[in-house]
Formats: C-alpha cells, sequence, structure tokens
C-alpha cells in the first residue's frame, strides 16, 4: 500500500535540481565527472567546483566539495516554481518543527535549507544563473555526453514513513516495490517522468546514488569503457543492464570518493492524474529484473552518508538477492 | 519581442494529448502507423482507430477516423491536470466568446471542444482510459518504436496573435523565430520540454505536423526505411537532419492521406523560469542551420487543414529559403 | 610464443561457415535462434532446420538437428575456396592419417568430414544453395538482427599444438593470450577479421561458443531483453561486456540446450602480412579487462562436447580469475 | 553484362589501402579529417600529413600533401599479399606496355607506381611500418569515429574495359549497375566485402570518393554536425541516406579543397565464389533506392582529377535522375 498523494501539495517544488557532494580530492572528482560523464564546469575555485550537464541550463546539477569529509554528501538540491513557494515552504517546515534556515550561496537564488522527518539535508532554491545548454556544441564534448541530473535515490528507516512526507509536498508514485503489503521502494516524482526521488529500505538517510541521463544507449558503454580507461573499472559496480521498474537501460559507477552515479536512458512520461503506479514484488526485482546477475552487496548496503546526520536502522533487516547469496545458494543445490 | 506568458494561468492545460485525423482508407492509415511508426492498436471498429506510442499509458495519442474528408484534421487535442480545469476552461472561453462545447468521446473523460482566436478545434480532457505501457514488451514492437506523442506544429496567419493567446494559457518558449523583430515561430511548452504546440506563420489554420518521440537515433533511419519498403519513401519529405531550434534529429514522413509526421529524438528540459528563450533568426533557420539542405517547398507550404474552418493568409507572404529556391539562386550565380 | 602460421597453405580455408547442433526439442530451439538472435529460417523438416543471418546469402550458418543427444554439437564447418580445395584437403589429412570422408549433405555441394589431431569434427565444403541477404528487408526482421556467423571458441587440452596445426592450414593469428610463455589462447583467422577459431585451453575439445555479429551495439541489449522476455534470461550469462581481446561489445546467451552463443559488434581488419599479434597476459584477460567483473565459473568450464569425441583433459589444471573466486577472494581480505 | 572474373589472378591485391590527395592548405585539410572524421595522426612534416583511421595498424591510409595543385588526387593505393607479388605485378604492367615504376616512399616497403589502361594512377605496396590500433583508446577520440578506409569510387569514360581489366586483376563484383545491357557501374571487391573500388560511368579517371567506415549509425549524424560546427555544412552534399547497392547507411562529405569523402557502416560479408553479384537497374538507382531525394548534380558530375592525368568523355552522356531534373520535371508536371 502506498500512503497518499497531496496533489494540492502547499508549494510547488518541480524538480531535481543539484545534489553537493564532499570530495577528498577535487582535481580527481573533476576529472572523473568531466572525463567520464561529460559534465561541463560552470565554474570553479581552490575549494569548490559547479558541473552541469551537457543540457542543462542553470549553473549546477553537480557541486564538489573539497572537504577532508570526503565521501559524505551535504544535500541534495530541489527546484521550487516561484520565489515565493520558499516562503510557503519556510512556513510549513517550520510549523512541523522540521529544521528551516535561509542560507546564501554562489549562482543560486534565495535558497532554504531544510530536513525531512528522517533526516535527510534538503536544499530549495527557485532561480539560478543560467548558462547556454551545450548539447549541440559536439566539438567540445568528452566522455559518455551525460545530459541532464535527472533524480536521486535515498536509503531509508523507514520508506512509508518517508513516501507519506514527500506524497504530502505533491511527490507521486511512477513505481512501487513491496514484499507483501510493506513498501520497500517508493519511485516518486515531480517533474513529469518516472522519478525525481527513489526511496528504498535501509539504513539511512544516506544518498545511495544519483542519477544523470544519456541520449543513446550506446553511451552507457561509453561510461564503462573511460571508467575502464581512467581507473575506475573496478568501480563499475552493476550493468550495464535494464532496469525492472521504469525499463531504463543503466550503468552504476562508484566515483572516487565512493559516491555513486548512475548513467541511464531515460524515457517515460508521467504527468496525468489517472494512472496508476506499476506495482512489483520484492522478489523479482532483487536482480535486473528479466536477465543479467544481481547486484552485490555492497550495491544495496554502500551509500554516501550525509554530513552530521545520524543514522537509523530499518525495523527489519533488509535480505535482497545479492550476487554473493545467489552465488552461494546456487552452489549449495 | 515574444506576447508576455502568464504564469498562472486560468486553468491548467499539462501537455499535448490526442490528434484526430480524417483519412480516406482507415486500413492504409493503420497500417501506415503501426507497421511504420510502430504505435500500438487500442481499440478500433469499421470505423476508427485508436493508436498510442509504446510508452504512452493513455488510450489514445492519435485517432483516424474514415472520412471522405481524408486529409484534414478533425482537432488537436491537449490535457488538463484535474477535472474541474475543464469547467474552468469553458467558462474562460464562454467569457470571451469562443466556441466552447461539451461532448462526449469513447476511452476519455468530460471533454470540451473549444477554438482558439485563429478557429483551430482543439479538444480538452482530463483522464483517458488507461493501457498498460509498452516500451519493454520488445517481442511485439515493430516500426521505428515511436514512444509517445510530443508536440504539434500549426501554421496561423498571426503568429505573434497566436502566441499572445496561448501565452496567457501559460504556453511558454523554449525557442523563437524573427525576423527582424517580426516573430515568425513560437516554440511553446506546457510540459517542462522544448514544445507542445510550435507556432509558425503561414495560410492557417492548418496542422503542419505533429510528432512522435524515438528512444534512440537509430530509429530514425529505421522509419524511412520502413516508409520506403511499404510504398511511402517519396513521402519521406525531409531528413534525416538536426533541428537549429531544439538541437533534436528528426525526419518528416508524409502518411497516406498526405498528414505529415515528425519522428524525432527528444532530450531537452524547460521547467525553470529564469531560463530565456533562445532567439533564432529567420534567415538562418530555414535551413536544418548547420548541414544539409534547406526544406522542400512543400514542407513549407503544404499543410492539413482543419475540417470546417476556414483559412486565412498572412499580412505578409512568406518566402521561406526552400529548395527549390535554393537551387536556383545557386544556378543563377 | 605463438606456433609458425603457413602463409601458403596446402589448400584454401577461407572462413567460418556453419555449425552442426543437437538439440532436444527443434520447435523450442528454432524459436530461441528466430526470436531473439533474429535469423532466418532458409529451410526446415520435422528433424532440421536450417537457418542463417540475415546478411548471409548462404544457405546456412546454422544446423539444428532434433536429437537425443541434445546439448551436443556435430561439428563446425568452414568454407575453401575453389571445390577442388577440398581434393586437396582430403589428400592432406589422408597423409597425416587424419580422418577424412566424403559426405552428401542437403543444400550444400560437395562435402568433406575430417577432424583434426584433438579430435575436432569439422566440415568442409566449398559452395552452398544460395538465398537473398535479408539485411535491409527491415519488415522482416526479428530479435537482435544477427547479421552473419563470425566465429568459433573450442576449448582444447593443448592450445600450443592445436594452433600449430591450424597455423599448418594458414590460420593466423590476431591476438594471443600466455601465461608467462606459456599459451592459453590463439585467437585466430582465415577470412581478415580477427577470428574464424579461438582456441583455449581447457577438457577438450568442446564447442565453448559461436558468435554471431551485429550492426549497432543496441542490438546486444535487445538480444539481452528479448532472452528475458521468452524465459531465457538466466542464461544472459555474461554482459553486455567489452573484450579486452579484440575491443568487441559482447553478451554471451545459453540457448534451450545449453548451447552457448556470442552476439558481439565485429570491427577490426586484419590481412596484411606485417602487423604482429597483440599479446595479453594471462592475468590481465581472466575478467572484461577493463570493466566489469569476472565471468562466472561455467563461462570457463561448460561447453558443448562433440558428438562421439572424447575428452582430454590439460596437462595442467586451468585457475581462470572466476566471479566466484573473486567475490570469496574479497570477501577474505 | 558483367565482364569475367579471374579468381586466379597474376599476383595478389588484397585490399584498399591507401590514397594521396593533394590540398592547399594542410592545416585546414588535417583539420577537417581529424576533426571531423576521427583520423588519428601517424605522421607529419611541413609539406605531408600520415593519418589512419582509428582500427588500423598500418602507417596510413590518407596522405595528405600540400600542393599548387589541391583538389587534385595523387593515386589511390591498393596493398598487395607478398612482397613478391609486386615483382610479378610490375612484369605484368610492363608485358601490357602499362606504366610500372619503382618509387621509394616513407613508412611503406617497396613500392610501385602503374597505371591502368584509363590512366588511373595506382600505389602497390605489400608492407608499412605498423601503429597501435585506436579503436578502444576511447579517451583520444575525436570527430566521428572514422574506423577504416574502405574503397574508393572511380569515374571512368568506359566502365566495361576498367571492370574488364580489374576483373582479370581478381576485382570480383558484388553488385552493379545496368541501364539495360550497358553497364553503368562496377561494384567491385578483393578484400571480401562489398566493395574495394566502384567504377561508375562518367567523365575519368577522377576519384570520385573514398569512404571511410564508422562502427555506429549514429557515428554518421556526428560527421554532419560536426561538418556544420566547424564551417563546412554546406559540404554535407548527400545524405545521411540508406544505399540501394549494399544497403548500408552513409554521408558525403566534400573537404576543403573539394575532395569527396563518404562516411558509412560496412557491413556485408562476400568471399564465396557461388554467390552471384545482384543487379540494380538504373533507373532505380539514381536515387536512394527506396527513399529521400535524388543527388545533387554536382553529386554526380564533380570529382577530383589526377594529378597530370588526361581526362576522357564517355561514348554517351549521362543523364542521371538529379535532384536539380527531380524538381524540374515534378514542377512541369
Amino acid at each position: 500500500m502506498l500512503p497518499p498523494v497531496n496533489l494540492r501539495p502547499p508549494f510547488n517544488i518541480t524538480r531535481t535540481s543539484h545534489v553537493r557532494l564532499n570530495v577528498a580530492d577535487l582535481a580527481e572528482s573533476r576529472d572523473f565527472y568531466v572525463e567520464i560523464l561529460g559534465l561541463v564546469v560552470s565554474d570553479e575555485d581552490e575549494s569548490t567546483c559547479y558541473l552541469r550537464g551537457l543540457a542543462e541550463a542553470c549553473h549546477h546539477s553537480l557541486v564538489l566539495q573539497q572537504s577532508p569529509d570526503g565521501g559524505t554528501c551535504q544535500r541534495i538540491g530541489f527546484r521550487v516554481f516561484f520565489d515565493e513557494d520558499l516562503d510557503e515552504a519556510y512556513r510549513w517546515f517550520r510549523e512541523r518543527d522540521l529544521s528551516a534556515e535561509w542560507v546564501e550561496l554562489p549562482h543560486q537564488g534565495r535558497t532554504l535549507h531544510v530536513s525531512d522527518p528522517l533526516g535527510t539535508p534538503l536544499e530549495l532554491c527557485a532561480v539560478m544563473e543560467t548558462r547556454p545548454r551545450r548539447h549541440i556544441d559536439f566539438l567540445d564534448h568528452r566522455g559518455a555526453h551525460a545530459q541532464r541530473l535527472d533524480h536521486y535515490q535515498v536509503l531509508a528507516a523507514d520508506t512509508y514513513a518517508l513516501a507519506e512526507f514527500y506524497g504530502e509536498l505533491g511527490f507521486r508514485n511512477s513505481e512501487y516495490l513491496e514484499h507483501g503489503d510493506h513498501l520497500l521502494g517508493a519511485f516518486m516524482y515531480r517533474k513529469g517522468t518516472c522519478l525525481d526521488l527513489a526511496i528504498v529500505t535501509g539504513q539511512g538517510p544516506r544518498l545511495h546514488h544519483f542519477a544523470y541521463t544519456v541520449s543513446e544507449s550506446h553511451d552507457i558503454f561509453t561510461a564503462c569503457d573511460l571508467a575502464g580507461l581512467k581507473g575506475y573499472g573496478a568501480g563499475v559496480e552493476r550493468g550495464p543492464g535494464r532496469h525492472g521498474p521504469g525499463g531504463m537501460l543503466f550503468t552504476y559507477l562508484r566515483d572516487p570518493d565512493g559516491h555513486r552515479v548512475e548513467v541511464f536512458n531515460s524515457h517515460y512520461q508521467t504527468i496525468d492524474v489517472e494512472i496508476e503506479p506499476v506495482r512489483w514484488d520484492a522478489a523479482a526485482v532483487s536482480t535486473n529484473a528479466r536477465w543479467g546477475l544481481p547486484a552485490l552487496a555492497q550495491w544495496y548496503f554502500e551509500a554516501s552518508p550525509f554530513a552530521d546526520t545520524p543514522l537509523k536502522e530499518p525495523a527489519e533487516p533488509q535480505h535482497p538477492m545479492t550476487l554473493e547469496r545467489f552465488l552461494a545458494e546456487r552452489t549449495a543445490r
């Protein structure tokens, strides 16, 4: 059972916007995202690098911050439609005794820092500086031609509770994953595609991955090939494969700090109110659904903690069908 | 100069929904869209065939109607978000002395027929019957794997006036085409991509084309190849090529009645309020922008009339750089 | 060290031609190769089905034979250039006390059955019936659009000895795999691409796999997707991935009898005498070379025996880096 | 009717090898082939640049020579298998009173300059220096990822006579083009694919184009896009389209001197003696065969002269269905 969705939310979050990562070696991380994913640098200084996908007109979708806490995530960002949506959001979070603070940050408009009930640090803004889209400047393209940031996946100790929270903010479900009537995964969106925020049960809150789109399935191979050539071949953690939920082609890479980034080819459009979310049974989705081996245990259990955010275990430990377990059970037969 | 856009429109049109075409030979047209584009038949009877793209969950995005008026278009359809948006729309059109009538139509909810000030017949509804998306049922795929209806292009005697009208309804501009300060093309959207409705100056209102997305650029070749094999090779009217505005790869086909359908690979995302529309100078866009020959004169001047809708010429005749003129001028040098 | 290659061989083998497989259920195997790989049926009767790739003009590259010995391979076939090359071959094998017998078989010319010194049963012919190539008959295409049979890989107890034998017949080396100076894999060709016959050390002679080419990398995903939809998802045994030797994209499928077929995108051209074979160190090639997990143990050790052909173990047991061992060693750290 | 083919030729030409072009501005031409096609520079000095495709191990397939005669072609090169094939070739040409001279040229072995009876200057060699193939060095890739030189097309005053000459040298026909029983095009090969040398009737001898292969159809769009960005958009002379003969996807570009280069995705394999050449009727092939507009007149009539080589007109003037004529005849109706 999915929690209810509020189709008239108190303020208008429009889409996944940008993620702020702490990295141990800024130059190395910049190189990873420019040379392997193909992101474009919008601005940078000694401690911070702002990157965007080729088709993005807004200043940054990925912010890399040099930090002794490399491997942690600072915040995941969402956009709101109007500047006054920020005021509504401020009020709404304060009324619920959730943290909400105004901050000023370079290259973006008025910014609000809030946290959801599980402690996930969020960043909301309405506008950014703009830059020209680079998707047809083919001479300058590098890497796997990543087009735009699409979504996040977070691990949460209580998927139902968190999906209920985001449902109240207007996040709707494209697909979801249950074991019996126990909700294990909620694939939620605001922007009219399958996803802005995937919530999956696990020790959390942690950032499981963020995902960039590519235009051609061939680019997924390119991401793997370039990862291999740049010395990150062992970090091609899963795929290339085909998702069950959503049906997209994907691969998952681990960056120099272990942050996980997905490269996938996005398709389907949501938007309409009458379309029912697609239900997946947990047993069926622990692998690639229709072909391929299950993911490594590390894909299920490793994720980027949020800086200064306490972790909580789910009520029941998770037992996904990992590659390790799959092989052990097969040998046992 | 672009007309103003109302970011708080009186009712919420969400997206391009479905087009209703009159066709002279239903079986032949059905075959064209199933075997060449790869659309799926949702329902059909002796006089009507309802089709949808592989990734569409709603009942129809293309309705073919057997008719002695083959080659005309009945209506272009848009979706509204809530059912009550229809009531708001009814009131809004009536207040402006624009036609607005409730109708009942199979496979979709309450439906409103309205016309814009230039007479373009529109159809609005909030819900449809749903069907399973077929985008990963690869065994049943045919044709060029068209994923979903994306947008319309209409010819209008007065682009500015029509863009002003749709701007009031919340349609925003991704890109536009001017000759000096004369608006010749407005590429407008509601759904967060580049386009739902392109308005281009010409004898109108007429439907210049409707467009389906594909997932891989290779599918654009497939559309052409299958058109050739099915006897519609002469109807591969333009492309494959790369658009200037938008930057997508495309091809245009003419169907058995001469209706024009575009197959293209859609990418970029709009949504944010701070992004300025991209301006193109008319001189530069009359060809494929960066490479390829100009389009045939017929691509500029032929279009599907709307049934029972009077036509009006633009104030000034259009002189696009057609292929015919391009070759004549080149020879003359 | 590679054995010598005779550039003026006693008779002219030109290319990999066709493989004859015993299958337990002809209808099921036919369905696998038609619906998943996309092969075309040239002829069939109750016990035999002759298939070819879309771009093949010769009658068959795959012959499926209904048999109680499903899972065994009858013979791998090569073409010779002239009919008189068969006579030379007959003489040559007889002079070396290797079996050589004339046989008559449907749809192909005069045919010679011979065996190499390790007992691999070979079939040689100079001509076949021809059929139209189907590579641009897009309306009839199914499956992953497999274009043509490219090569075999056999397991042999003594790679050096077998490579020496085929070297005398004019098979040249594009790449090879050594552990120190011990030859573990010889990638040999006659036709001017990388491969006609790969020889790898293992219990043999057995057919490890045969391989069909595809034109677009996307077809490799299609093969996997269709295998999944047809119930063979667990048989997507390895990949999609990128080969070290050769550098091609690939996936390996197991058919209903467990025969292994590779689908890959072929590129590079050989031909010239001055090009040195590329050497790979065994340690480096036991995985996908630059990215991805190692292959399952079954990929290394399972293969199709040849009917009525005794097996021999290699002098030293093989210890490739299997996925199972890789995970065990990682856990142990 | 095709002239006879000698399957036991006097010496063994194995494949298309390299083309030597005179260019007016070496830096500009180098930039064209590196940035648009994606060729790799093997060596260069002030007056000469040696390039090869990504998958080529031999030193050069394209030699650009700074020259006041920019726009002319010096020679087209073929490889022979053994060094002694050169001696056989020398004797053979001399016996027929055709020019044959030994020359020494950098980066390649013993070299023979000969001319065919129509005066086409040929260059034969058996070996070249080698370089590592670069096809999987993805980090260094540029342009459209051209893989290897595949074939030439020459215009000849007498197609039959020239096809007869090359037939005697073992060139076989994959497909051919006739008007009635008049041979207008012979598509000939030595290397086991469709083509090494296409001969088409026209003022000659001239080099109509040379062709590089790409691995993915998407690369064909990339070639066009990069040509557009580099200022050569008007030189995207034909395509992207699908060939009738061969069935490949293609586009034709004109380089800074007007030399024409084709980029195409090569597939089908020839080799076997029993396969009959495919006949095309001239009327049917003057366009893209199944879809798309005819080629410009310049595509038919413009070509690179060979340096110091007199031109001859065909016995009958050619009247292909050019785009110009196609449009004129359509208007006339």
